[in-house]
Order: C-alpha cells, then structure tokens, then sequence
C-alpha cells in the first residue's frame, strides 16, 4: 500500500475520527478502540471527533476527546449508536466539488491534523480514499484509514463487518422468541408470522434470521431475501405447506426484497443523501397478501433501528472485533499506512478463530458483497449448512452492557467542540 | 371466598393447568411454579396441561406433565411463550353453551382433576369462574384458581400482572437504544422515529417506553396512549416542537390509538375469537402523517411479538412474580379456597417490596384497569413522576437465560399425551 508522506519534524499530529452512515450497537467500541489506542501511540497528539461525522470536519465542528474521562471513553465499547454523531453525507468527486475536499484540508491543516479515520461502510471507505488522494494531490500530508462497520455486512475483502454480528444475535433470538410465541398460538390464533429486517440489497441480516431455527419445524420456516426476486406463487406455496405441516408459519423478511423487475416490494418514494430509496413496510405487504391468498391470521413486526441499536444483546465477538478494527487502525496509521482498512480474517469456525487483516481502500470502495448462492437453498427460502457454518460463530457469546435501574447504563458524552481557527464558515 | 367441597376421602387429585390468550416471556415460569409447588403438595397427585389452553380441556387433549424431567421443568423458567400452547377460545356463558362447561367436568371426572388452574387475562378470569360456578352446579368438586398474566397489566386489584414487566422492560430499552440511534443520525437522516407496541385499551405498555426518558430532551419525546384521543394538530406540534428543540423526536405509540369518536386509527378489518378488532400498523399511519404535515425523514418500527416474547431481556421482579403466583395458586387451591386469583401487593415503592394477596374471581373478571389519569401529563404526551414511580420497580433487575451457540438456550417439552378415558369426540 501506499506509504503517506512523513510529517515533517515527525512531531505528534492530531486525529480526526469520524462516524459515518447507519450507527450499530458497537460502533462506538471501534470509537474506544480508535481512541484508547491513540492515547498510547507517541505520534498522536489529540483525538478530535467530527460533530456529526464527516459534516463535522467541513463546518469544523470539532469535539475535543480529551475533555471526555477515560471511564466515558471506556463506557463507549458498551453504549449503542455514535456517541459523536453520525452523518449521512456523501462527498461528491473531486472533480465535481473540489471545494469540500479542500475546505476538509484546510480544517485539518489549521488543527494539526495528521490522522484521518473514517468509520462506516461502501460508502464511506469511498470518501475515506478520495480524502486521502485529494491530500496527496494537494501535498498534505494525511494518513487516512478506514474503520470498517456495516450491520450489512456487505464490505469486502473482511470475512465479516464490525457491527453485523450484533443485528444478527438481535434478529436470531428475536426470531426465536416470536416463533415460540405463534408456534404457542396457532392453533386458535395467528398462524402466520412476519419478521421484517434491513437489508437492502443483501441478505444476510435476513439470512442470520435462520440461525434461529435450530430443529426442524421451527422458526423461522421461509426467509425471503433480496438476492432472490420474489416469487409470489412459490411463495404462498411455501408457506402454506409450512402451516399444514407445523401449524404455523414464520417468515423473515428483508426490507430489500423486490420482484423480478428489480422493483423493490415496499419503495415509500422517499430517498437518502446517497439516492438510495428509503425502504420500510414490506412486512405488511406479505402479510396482506397472505391474508388475501390464504386467509390465515397473521402478526408482522418491523425491528428497524430496533435491530441496529440492541446493545443489550450484542454478540460478544463482534463486540471484540469492532474494538480491534479501531485500534488496528490506529496501529496501522502511526506505522506510516495509509488508504486502508484493517480486516477480520476468519482463521477457523469450529473453534471460531480470527485475526486483523489489511485492505486496501481502492479494493473496498463502493463494492458490496452479496450472499453467495450457495448460502441459500436452491429453492431460495432458507439458508444452507455452509451459511450456518459462516454464522453462527459471528453471534457468539454475550457482551451484556451494565443495567440500572433497570435499564442499559449507556454512557453520553459532553461532546465538547474544539475552538475554532479557520475563520471562514462552509456551507454544506 | 367460598370454599370448594372438599374431595371425598381426601384422596389426592390430579390438577389441570392451562394457558390462555397471549403468551408472555415470563408466563412459562407461572407454569414451573405451579408444577413444582403441585410436586410438593400431597394433595395433588399429577399435573395434567392443556394441549392449546381450555381447547385441550374440551377435546380431553392432555398433557401429562410428569413425563417431562425436572431439568425441563426448571428450564420453563427461562422459556418465553406458552410451552403447552395457549389459545384464543372463549367460553360462551353458561346460558348459552352448557354443553362446552358439562364437557369440561366430563373431562375433568374421567381424569380425576380435582384442582384447576387457568393462567391468562381478563377473558380467562371470567371463564376460570364460569368453570368454578358450573362445577358447583353440577356437583362436582372442583377447586379453579385463576393465576394472573397479562401484558397489558390491565387486570384490577393486583398492583401489576405478572408480564408486564418484561415486556416493560423489553420496550423501555428498545426505546432508549433507539432513541440513541435517532440522536445520532437526526444532523442529515432520521428526525422522527416512530415505535409501535400492544395495549388495545390501556397505555401501560406505552408508558413503560417513557422510562427511557432518563433526561430532558432524550427519547421518548411523545407519547400517544389508548386513553387520550388523538388530537393530530397538537401531535404536529409537539413533534415540530422537538425536533426544533432537540434536533429530532422519539414517538411510542398505543397499538390501541384511537380518535374522539373511539375509531381505532389502525384497525385491520379482523377480529379475534373474543370479537376484538385486530390491530397493527399505526406506527407507519402516524410516520405518513408526519411525512406529509412536516416533511422530516422518519423511520418507524413495529415490535409486534418480538416485545411480548422477549424472554432474553425479561425483568427479574416481573419473573420472580410470575413464579411466585403460579405457587401460590397451588398454595390457595390446597387450602380450599376457590374462585379465586393470587394477586401482587406492591408494599413500598423505594426500595421495592412486594407480597402475594388474594382477590375473588368475581372481582376480577371482565375488569380492566386503565391508566389512571394523573398517570399522564396534562398536555396526553408523557407519564408523570407518579406513573414513574409506579413502573421503575417492575423493570428492575435482570434475569438473562443460558445461552447456547450465541442464542438463548430455551427448552421444549415433550408435551405427551394422557391416553384418553371419555370416549367421546368434542367438536369446538
């Protein structure tokens, strides 16, 4: 990989690290993991965060760490969400809006900042890489490394994503759970369970939906994945074979299921900063139409940032992995690497082994990482022994946060922002 | 309370137990306390369950629970949902449909059942008294103890219903981890989430989700219970009024909302064997309405089952309770007192102490406790101190299951059959 320029005098430069996309239950343990480790690496100075992300850094917005207790700091690798705040905020190219790459380099520049960190998934490891050519063009010398999370889990090259771990322990149990509960009333009541989760162009959040069913029968009985465009008659087909033969049927669902057209089932009109259509009520679709067709009782649920949040019952392992990308990161950085992204390489499943792994941004920007066919059943509506296999070691183990009262004791910072020096305001 | 007859000889008799109307994830360890208290009296004999509830009773479906190892039995402590299955099946009155009560004492004679517990709601109070009256009628003696559980909390005279604080608990941490999601997206995505969760009549529920307001400005900002008509001008304003104020806004809402004129704004057009509407699907009425008086980005979520079933987050006051009234009503029965429900008798708030009372079936029956008034503030979108006060102690402590591969380790039984002695077919 590409060597960064080496600071001059080699004197301590400051961080910037900044949240990006979707938030999941652990991304602020990759935050600790960034920070802690920069609190102990001679090269760095201070860790600022960007208000907002990347939206942050353009309105220098910045929050000092520092003034933030190491019991804080700590507390992060417990607490859902982004502590500093997210962004969706997509930079365009640098040929297309040059001002922002620039008015990114004059921030860094006025705060001494010679470590850029950026955590968040495709489209973030894309501006991740485009900051650190625009500051190689423009002599700058930056050392930019991707933190990789995506409760997608579609980012290359990585076995797994920091933070899908965590959504798939969250929709596995929950599966499990509500298949206890309309398995125990089918036979006078709903018959038919639905089960929406995010996933808009890949499945495997739907797909971790299947670790749940443990022994034959049991929920869930039909996963309807975007990968697979859906087959209405099959469909119906299927899930009135599951109820004669169990009693019940559930089904997990992904948000990003569409038909054979490409069109996604539950498009609201509504799009992101990115022009990605806002998904959202597939689940009542299906059940309306199992409803219409087949006349059973159904429930829908639709976990939506219920999923990405639950830090209640994060999977202990991706819990450990978000920490060690962050601090990966950091190693990374201050060794002189730079436009790349530290990696979980699966060593062995059974027993589940891993080590951090490095990739180069220009190989993990903007691909996404389908499921493989073969995860799937040739008839599409579950997932096979090898998807399993894939899985199963990602959920394992519990990482329960502190309660009291009652509740999860998630920490909140005080966010303090950093004294402005450039004396110019952007206009996002 | 009356007392039943006393058995002829005294010679032990067999107890049935059944589970009525909506699971809960706590509602298995009522049937543990009621099995293991049954083992330890000897005027019990077996414990025989019903196969699907009161349905089991009526087509002589019956489950001897001496089959299932003590291990299994314990597990039910940790298993969410009805573990012989329950049912939606409400007996007519007596008037109108004797033959279903003289077939339930045929049943309960053939076996020699002298003891009869119904674990449910409101509906299953009033038949666990039906059946109590009939059987006095006929002469047969029978003593029916109703055990307590609903998630809707809504049944009078006990302090809370064994249920309750779980699915509490569950939709309490569901709002504030989601609430932190919102908070970090809202700058450029997400400035109005919106969660749905049950309680056709009564706001409890929708008022465990205001615990996750542990400080101004945090989620839940709004709340929309069953009680307050929905008043959508003064809705609009609040959400616009906190969006403004803190960047976005955290709504729960009653599955049960309904306008000035009772019209249930989500109402699907079915409607249960009770002749209740089903409901589901307010949360994406309300986002639209959002959408289209205010124009902000929103997400909404609906926990549906997954809040009732969520055994992995149940609250360990709600759990200890859900055992204890299962003993009790085995306590109440061998003592001879009939008709009647064990009940929670909340003893001091600060530091929480509870005891078990009693209550008389004729009583409880068809009553349902709504939130009291002052339970909300003035303006219909928040609880107050004393509604906070009343629901704190009932999410305390945690009480996590085995897990197993990274998914809770619940049990299933093996739910094998009494070889049947009547002879006679039942058609429902």
């Amino acid at each position: 990989m590409a060597k960064s320029p080496a600071p001059k005098k080699q004197k301590p430069m400051n961080a910037f690290y900044a949240q990006s996309g979707g938030v999941s239950a652990v991304i602020n343990a990759s935050a600790a993991g960034v920070i802690l480790a920069a609190m102990k690496s001679k090269k760095i100075n201070k860790v600022y965060a960007g208000r907002h992300g990347i939206v942050g850094a353009l309105t220098e917005d910045l929050i000092d760490v520092s003034k933030e207790s190491l019991a804080t700091i700590k507390g992060l690798i417990h607490t859902p969400a982004g502590a500093f705040g997210s962004a969706r905020y997509k930079l365009k190219s640098i040929e297309k809006n040059l001002r922002e790459y620039e008015r990114l380099v004059e921030v860094f520049k006025a705060h001494d900042i010679g470590y850029f960190f950026l955590n968040g998934g495709n489209d973030s490891a894309d501006t991740c890489l485009k900051v650190s050519q625009l500051a190689e063009r423009m002599g700058y010398p930056l050392t930019a490394v991707h933190v990789p999370k995506t409760v997608d889990n579609d980012l290359p090259i990585t076995d797994c994503c920091p933070g899908f771990g965590s959504v798939a322990k969250y929709v596995a149990t929950s599966m499990l759970e509500a298949g206890f509960d309309v398995e125990a009333m089918a036979k006078t009541s709903t018959k038919v369970f639905i089960m929406e989760v995010m996933g808009r162009h890949a499945g495997w959040i739907t797909a971790a939906m299947g670790l749940a069913q443990t022994q034959p029968g049991t929920a869930p009985h039909v996963l309807l994945f975007p990968e697979i465009p859906f087959d209405e008659e099959a469909f119906l087909a299927a899930v009135k074979r599951n109820v004669d033969q169990y009693g019940y049927c559930a089904v997990g669902v992904s948000e990003g299921l569409h038909d054979k057209d490409g069109k996604f089932l539950a498009e609201s009109g509504l799009k992101d900063a990115f022009g990605h259509a806002q998904l959202g009520g597939v689940a009542p679709r299906i059940a309306e139409l199992v409803r219409g067709k087949l006349g059973y009782k159904h429930h829908w649920a639709v976990a939506d940032y219920l999923q990405r949040s639950a830090r209640h019952i994060a999977s202990k392992a991706d819990l450990e992995q978000s920490y060690a990308v962050g601090k990966a990161a950091v190693e990374y950085a201050v060794k002189g690497m730079n436009a790349v992204m530290p990696t979980i390489v699966r060593v062995s499943s059974k027993p589940y082994r891993w080590k951090i792994g490095v990739a180069k941004l220009t190989d993990v920007a903007n691909v996404e990482k389908k499921m493989p066919r073969d995860f799937i059943t040739p008839d599409g509506f579950h997932i096979t022994p090898k998807c399993r296999n894939y899985l199963a070691p990602l959920i394992a183990g519990e990482a329960f946060p502190p309660f009291e009262d009652g509740l999860p004791a998630y920490v909140r910072l005080k966010n303090a922002a950093v004294k402005k020096r450039t004396r110019t305001d952007f206009k996002l």
